[in-house]
């Protein structure tokens, strides 16, 4: 952790640059935060070093979410230090919206910040998408931290498809896919017209499936065909398997096809683009090109859990506003860097259903659920049904926590949703078109726990709250 | 099948009785419909009598599903001959309403049509209770039909405790217990000050949890805290495993104890009214007892599937109506009247996400999960987690449709809700004080469906739409 807490410092200094360049003035905030951040991390780097490093996994459970509270506590110093967001419940909000890749917002004029601090919060979503991907076995097994119980306590999905024997070699190439694309989107943002410091920014958050912009009118902004298809290929490869992506890059796309998730992850899209774009051009009298273009940018960022927008989905039919919400339930695809319930669990389901009936009519025989081929066992199907609705009862008792603090049964629904779910807009007063902003003290907290909450996969946070993991073995 | 619609036909007739007593002239229509029933029933049953009568498990299904649209297009006579009702999609709506113990109306003013209707209005859902407890196991197998894949196929839980090995046997001592108590509760009600009428009308629609009122304000009408304690308590015993009642009848209480679900459900019913007393008398500014009273009463009737209501549960506060909403996903106990999901499939969810953790810290020991002190199989867990999984994405489809036809989101929950659980009042403009007169022929039809499948356990109506069902083996 103190080692983390040394790289969050370090990333901190890019933004420096930005603030003496813009002359923002945030270039102080910014260094003092980073100082902080690398004092503590050193101290405790260097006091503990030398102390026994053989974790158990349930152990490793801990170091993961005691990480992503250090970090989203340090994280925030930039914007307390700096005064742009001056209460602790705003800057903690935004710091982990941005660690946990959701992407929602508690600022009413992203324009009047200063560049250094936009820019850090852009590199929190980055931070935070590399270390779904990576952090867990790239950074921890370099500290002699054993990796591969942390990579599956935080794995964003069941299946981890073996890339390379060496966790090491995986995370480096996973890193290397992550650092290429967002290099590419932004060279593609900047070739489409946005300047040197919005295409870096939209870079940064369009590979995280973050969602944060310089913008207040997040994508909608940049009125370009060009970039708004960028984006949109861009966030559909963010939440693809990097994996996937890899096999892809090499080659190898056998594998890629391979894949039951990919294939459902893609025809899912392509399928509901295609369904949406009539009504959207109905309703909105636009061109069918910009109408379809809506629809699919829309669809891909609520998929990926990106939560960019380029358009107000709920202005259209209630009808549409209800099939958009329930895309925050659907998620990318496992080993990406979407949030979510993701398509490998809702495949397993869908299969599983299916399968339970020809194990109604036929109760003797054996009936096997494969995915990508393989045998899936029943003790997985079960986790995964199980987290499936433990998901769905977090957000039914999130949304009820919500209402009883007195914000409307929809607002409650969209906020709990796209919070679990790290996805970043939602529908009632969270609208595609809103913010945060408005909500109590004690909404913003409760909303940044469930955002970890669903970040880490359930399983890691409530853990540590049953007498197994705290009882000696 | 004809022998049903014989049967059906016979309990046309005692209302005949009322309709001459209170002079409402609607004996003729009743004994028509009475009569078509009885000549089509007796036309069916004496022409394939003398068929080959070994049905298989598969067969079982189909004969479940169509007795139900049998009965409920014979059951709907009544109202279309007497014009009470003129319209199809309002008379076949109101039948199914009946016949699946939803309870929900499309009558604006039931006080206005005659009581021979009112009373075969309420002998439907007393029919639907019989057919849930006992139709499949007593009255199918009397024709020769073996009827234990059919208790399987419409039996309302997993779990089928066995009160007697034979059948037959078992189908008459429910049949007893259910016969017995609604003549019990009726006597209670007509000792509190019901008339004779109302008290045979509401003793029919408690016991079957179905809800149906011959009064517009429902049973807020008998302002009598005598009737309405009364109520609670039979639409609690009718919410309880039939098999439970009769060991407790019998004394036998250690077997009463030793059911988790009865524990489950008699446990979550007091906890529930014991924390809503307190903002209910807050909000509402009544004295104690009757808010109290007003939860304890809404708490029951929505958790059994009854659907009375003697307050306005969503004029609180929206955390509490969002609470309310949930309810309609409880359901009662397997075995009994009620709809809905039922506590042994939550008891199997909870119980197996608390081992789930266990399983995650000791991925090597094998963690067994039991019910009522027996092990249930991991065949049966992934069938019950489906089941719920399956219940919940009826739910979201379901409300889509509702939303795409144009009803607002929460009236869209509320309606489908409600419907598929076999509850009656809901939230939104199905509220507790409101009717379903109002939706579109299609949205009419829409909810008959979801009444009929979430009554037979969807499983049994799923199946006919699978291809392992028309397969030959």
């Amino acid at each position: 952790m103190g080692a983390l807490l040394m790289l969050l410092g370090a990333l901190m200094l890019p933004g420096v640059a930005f603030a003496l360049y813009f002359g923002s003035h945030d270039e102080i905030p910014l260094l003092s935060a980073a100082f902080v951040s690398f004092a503590i991390g050193g101290t405790l780097y260097f006091s503990f070093s030398k102390q026994d490093q053989n974790i158990r996994k349930r152990e490793g459970y801990m170091i993961v979410t005691l990480s992503w509270i250090f970090m989203s506590v340090f994280g925030m110093l930039p914007y307390l230090f700096s005064g742009t967001i001056p209460h602790f419940h705003d800057a903690i909000f935004e710091t982990i919206s941005g660690l946990t890749t959701t992407g929602a917002t508690i600022l009413n004029d992203i324009e009047a910040m200063p560049e250094g601090i936009i820019f850090w919060r852009s590199m929190t979503q980055w931070i935070g998408g590399l270390g779904i991907i990576v952090l867990t076995v790239a950074i921890l097994p370099l500290l002699g931290i054993g990796g591969i119980e942390l990579f599956v306590a935080e794995s964003p999905g069941p299946t981890s498809d073996k890339l390379h024997p060496r966790i090491r070699e995986t995370a480096k190439r996973l890193w290397l896919v992550y650092i290429g694309l967002t290099f590419t989107v932004g060279v593609l943002y900047y070739i489409g017209g946005m300047n040197f410091f919005d295409a870096v920014n939209h870079a940064l958050t369009t590979m995280a499936t973050g969602g944060f912009s310089t913008k207040n009118a997040s994508m909608a902004y940049f009125d370009s065909a060009f970039i708004q298809y960028t984006a949109i290929l861009f966030m559909f490869l963010a939440g693809t398997n990097f994996t996937i992506i890899y096999f892809g890059l090499m080659g190898k796309f056998k594998r890629v096809w391979k894949s039951d998730e990919f294939k459902a992850y893609a025809s899912a899209i392509l399928f509901l683009a295609l369904i949406f774009a009539i009504p959207i051009f109905y309703y909105s009298g636009q061109e069918f090109e910009k109408s379809f273009r809506d629809g699919l940018f829309q669809i891909v960022s609520l998929i990926t859990t990106t939560g960019y927008v380029t358009a107000d989905y709920t202005a259209y039919h209630q009808g549409l506003t209800l099939l958009f919400f329930m895309m925050l339930f659907l998620g990318g695809s496992a080993g990406s860097t979407s949030g979510g319930i993701k398509f490998v669990r809702h495949l397993t389901f869908v299969k599983n259903t299916w399968l339970e009936f020809k194990r109604i009519v036929h109760p003797r025989a054996v009936v096997p659920l494969k995915i990508n081929g393989d045998r899936v066992t029943g003790k997985i199907i079960t986790h995964i049904m199980n987290f499936l609705l433990i998901y769905l009862m977090i957000f039914v008792l999130g949304s009820i926590v919500m209402a009883l603090m007195g914000y409307d049964i929809i607002t409650s629904f969209g906020a709990v949703a796209t919070s679990l779910g790290n996805v970043g807009p939602a529908i009632g007063q969270v609208g595609p078109m809103d913010n945060f902003a408005f909500f109590d003290p004690g909404a913003k907290i409760f909303l940044s726990f469930l955002m970890l909450l669903g970040r880490l996969e359930l399983f890691t946070i409530l853990i540590l709250f049953t007498p197994f993991f705290w009882r000696a073995n």
